[in-house]
């Protein structure tokens, strides 16, 4: 493998180097840029990773180089988060959709696994295309009630809390606190009946914001937003709700299995839980997430201000539900939509398209979005606006 | 992040550096060493990748970047392995212990997965740790058979053909190519019965010489042994046998959501794939399989010569049973083994310890080793016989 013989196949190659480092600005819903000092770090550790002699990639994943770096990342993703002692910090793999039939299969009432009917449910509420993704797959494991949903719309808002209509008692109450295609976001969480835990899809805006993570019963991220690359799920799960899961269920599916074993019952996915490490230090040595909460709204109002102050362009998510995370807004045509991300793409300002459900545009600014980033953005709209408006 | 706050957590920065390169000698079991020109090229693509302005971690995976990568990925794999067209090539997550329940769970007769009592059953060949445990996965789903065991002699042998003994018709028979803690190897593929498809844990071994995928119905291998970091699962399998899988199985665990997909039915491993493509490319380049039969038969033989030529070492294996992957050995007595450790790892050879099943030493020569890592390995257990024995 030679560098010429990767530069052969380099795909977009033509775009202005838009940041100062030389790089362009990456608007990806996920996976989503980074920050180039955890880039740099990456480079050093990938060839002698703290000084052993070996990279990170080669390192056994119980040996004592490993070793340190996994403390390290569970330690700091519990002080970072402010992540209650009767809560375990987990690390899996497979993603939010393995979430999505892990939390049904332990805890929905038993039955599906072992004794084949459906029995018993849970409740979810449908505030977008993963929200509905999440129910399909409980579905498989027990009845699903929908609390509130918000598809008519096309997924346009957040249901306030006066719409919410929790079932009897269900086992669980699920919601996805960002919504990356549709952009809409909970700016609160939501109260549930007595006794039933709260399940938290927080993918998309995990250590954005402090969150009183002691108000849930299980929260799941995939890391490939705020926290790195993918290939690891951070799971973070009440003590307590852990033990009565579900116990008539593969090994490896059960949340007791990862939580008793340092999230390592086998080889775990070694690379995605250090480079989700760095991350944790990073969020941490930029002022953790009350700098973040600020530092977030500042960027999504450079942005929102331009479809606040525009007739052009129109913005896909209600104003009292917008997210800080993914900003969606479409031109007057989808002909100028195309446009649009054609000459940013040229511009440096790469992966702004849409979802095929909104059409338009979608702007990711997550965690590691420098200003600078928003700030570009903005000026290329109000200057595509003027020429194309 | 700064290197001097990494190098505050160095934990083995006194080790003499043994290669060329400034870096040690690595012969853990997994995961395990890489060529340095895979490293460096993804010391390059971390920060840019193929000259797009975006790093590796952060492209999204249903853009044209990895795009290109996967389809790169699928493709090689296919020529380097020989892969028949009539084989899906799938990338997946959770190892190779989730193939541990994913086998049983989607071709186990089907019965515990929708209707409780665990009925039919499949075939085990017990050769191992690894086999052991996918066995005791496997009986979560129906009966398992033992085909052939070496338990009972601390699994120091694979049994020979003669000894293989199939149940009636099992829904399928499974063996463990390569045994990494016993430094035991099967030699030539079982032979099953017709129709009962060959599934195959090849993790430890896959491409480390020509083998006729043809013969088998299934084959699993986690990448971090010769196909580079851990975080991605390799398998390949008839598309009859996929399309014959149960299907009460929830989707994320059916094979052939995988195969209809391209592998991403939601965000996949996109570092781990990526990195794995380089080592399809890298292992290309050498000169593929052949290269590598021939390639690492010399580099055991180095090791085994020494063996065979001691009086004071001991090898686990038997003789005809021997691994090229994994050497196992002991020194006469437990103090001194735990001596060969702690000099090996001051001289920079490191990752010796053996498991605790077996006791000892154990060296792991994978693809990437080089044969200096062989002959450094040689030389010192020659000078630590001489000054020790």
């Amino acid at each position: 493998m030679t560098q010429s013989a990767a530069q052969a196949h380099a795909v977009a190659p033509t775009a202005v180097r838009s940041t100062p480092s030389g790089r362009i600005y990456n608007y990806s819903a996920g996976p989503g840029c980074m920050p180039e000092s955890v880039l740099r770090q990456i480079q050093e550790d990938v060839f002698d990773c703290r000084n052993s002699g070996v990279g990170i990639l080669e390192h056994s994943h119980r040996a004592r180089v490993f070793d340190a770096i996994l403390m390290e990342a569970f330690a700091e993703c519990r002080e970072v988060g402010g992540i209650p002692a009767d809560y375990e910090v987990m690390f899996l793999t497979g993603g939010s959709t393995q979430q999505n039939f892990m939390v049904p299969m332990n805890f929905m009432p038993p039955g599906r696994g072992g004794g084949g009917a459906a029995v018993g449910g849970a409740d979810y509420f449908n505030t977008g295309y993963w929200s509905q993704h999440s129910i399909d797959h409980a579905k498989f494991f027990g009845a699903v009630h929908e609390a509130a949903s918000s598809k008519l719309d096309n997924y346009a808002f957040i249901p306030s809390a006066a719409a919410h209509k929790y079932s009897g008692a269900p086992a669980y109450a699920h919601y996805t606190s960002n919504n990356t295609i549709y952009g809409t976001q909970w700016h609160a969480i939501p109260t549930t009946p007595p006794g039933v835990p709260l399940v938290c899809d927080m993918c998309s805006e995990i250590l954005s914001r402090p969150v009183d993570f002691g108000r849930f019963g299980l929260v799941y991220d995939s890391a490939q937003k705020n926290l790195g690359p993918a290939g690891v799920t951070l799971v973070i799960a009440r003590k307590d709700l852990i033990a009565r899961g579900n116990t008539d269920v593969p090994y490896m599916l059960q949340y007791r299995t990862f939580a008793s074993t340092e999230s390592r019952p086998n080889t775990p996915p070694v690379f995605p839980i250090y480079a989700m490490g760095l991350m944790f230090k990073w969020i941490k040595a930029q002022g953790g997430v009350k700098h973040f909460e600020a530092f977030n709204a500042q960027k999504a109002k450079v942005v929102y201000d331009v479809l606040d102050e525009s007739t052009f362009y129109k913005g896909h998510a209600r104003a009292d539900s917008r997210s800080l995370m993914n900003i969606t807004f479409r031109c007057p045509t989808p002909a100028l939509d195309d446009r649009f991300c054609a000459e940013a793409t040229k511009a440096g300002l790469d992966a702004l398209k849409g979802h095929r459900a909104t059409g338009g545009m979608r702007a990711s600014l997550y965690n590691a979005m420098p200003v600078e980033g928003a700030r570009t953005l903005a000026e290329f709209m109000r200057e595509f606006e003027r020429t194309a408006g």
